[in-house]
């Protein structure tokens, strides 16, 4: 912790006065009292998103899925469970937040009836039926006066087409692209960010790395750092 | 570290010479890269247990499924994912072990067909089929010469029942049965031991005291406490 709080005091404070919101983990959608459909997910890119920008002066909160990581120093933390717990989270406090960041990996579906008790196994074969989970980022870029959007997109192939796609159709500013295979449960993470100006690889490196390199260019998209620089912050 | 050793030296070596198989955490059971359906289990019950056995004197190996804890001190530690990987492993490895003891939240069924990429969210309603896994436990119990096996109950409601249910129909030894609100996540359990004399509640603590609770009573059924005051081990 005194090694954190090091950082902090010595990071640029390029985001000073602003908020930002970031959602991390995965969602658990339950079938009963003890079986969920998850998406994997560490939580450990978003944790570290949420680090970064905290540690360049925001006002960080991060809507958390179930991980267990430790809060980083100086941001809040609100728990929540399910994608329905994780949307109602995220619409309530996104207002007056700068920029939504949409780093976990919410699961796009969910059973369709949860069973108050614990199932009992017996058929061979049970059939599942699923329906569609709210989309949190496309809502939240709908809003009448929606934040600046990062959206995250994790693709097991065709990484450009998918994120691009996703950044258009719903309206973002910024997707951070990468590969399953690359950065699932590990430290380290091979991102690709996509804007309106193009396409930026970011070089592998280690999650916290990676995060200080998306905020940094998120500062500069904003006009942050030159600002910063004129008021003596670097 | 040090802690633990100092317990490990002090601990009555009820269960030297003795080998013991231990399954702990969930499955993961993937319809797609990204995508999977579990059994929440933090591995905090199967881990203590492990770690209280292996400081009884027993030599253990410990097949977990994917959880964030760390090896407890001189347990061999084989990690898989799915049901069917912990069953190769359990079978593979359960010959010469004298106790099997099913701790693993393991997954009933499994997509029937996995996905080799990211499923694209599509449709607002979508059905998984479901197929049945293995019932490891069911098997070890019925192998020629089973090892003496302990199966674990968490149920959300009819307790006794199920357990002792559990119990006959694999053929078990003993099973620890808990009520899955008094034991998800948490670091505390509540755990009554169903065994062919009975019920036995152990009293509310946390799971390393829980796990001290099963060993000690493994080792009277199997008379091993007395001989180990022959021994002069205690």
């Amino acid at each position: 912790e005194i090694v954190a709080r090091l950082e902090a005091f010595f990071a640029p404070k390029w985001f000073s006065g602003h908020a930002v919101l970031v959602t991390a983990g995965p969602t658990y959608e339950p079938l009963d009292p003890v079986r969920v459909l998850t998406n994997l997910s560490s939580g450990k890119m978003g944790y570290a998103l949420a680090q970064a920008f905290a540690q360049a002066g925001a006002a960080v909160t991060l809507v958390s899925g179930p991980v267990s990581l430790p809060t980083p120093l100086g941001v809040t933390r609100v728990d929540v469970t399910t994608a329905e717990q994780m949307r109602a989270a995220v619409l309530e406090r996104v207002p007056g937040h700068r920029i939504f960041a949409s780093v976990a990996a919410v699961a796009d579906y969910r059973p369709a009836r949860v069973s108050p008790q614990k199932i009992k196994k017996g058929a061979e074969r049970l059939t599942l039926e699923l329906v569609r989970n709210p989309d949190i980022l496309a809502e939240v870029a709908a809003l009448p006066e929606p934040p600046w959007c990062i959206g995250f997109a994790a693709e097991s192939e065709n990484l450009d087409e998918y994120a691009e796609r996703k950044r258009r159709e719903k309206g973002l500013q910024l997707v951070v692209g990468n590969l399953v295979q690359e950065a699932m449960g590990r430290d380290e993470n091979t991102v690709v960010l996509y804007d309106e100006n193009g396409r930026i690889p970011l070089p592998t490196a280690d999650k916290v790395q990676v995060a200080w390199g998306i905020v940094r260019h998120v500062a500069q998209r904003l006009g942050l750092i030159d600002t910063a620089v004129e008021r003596g912050d670097l």
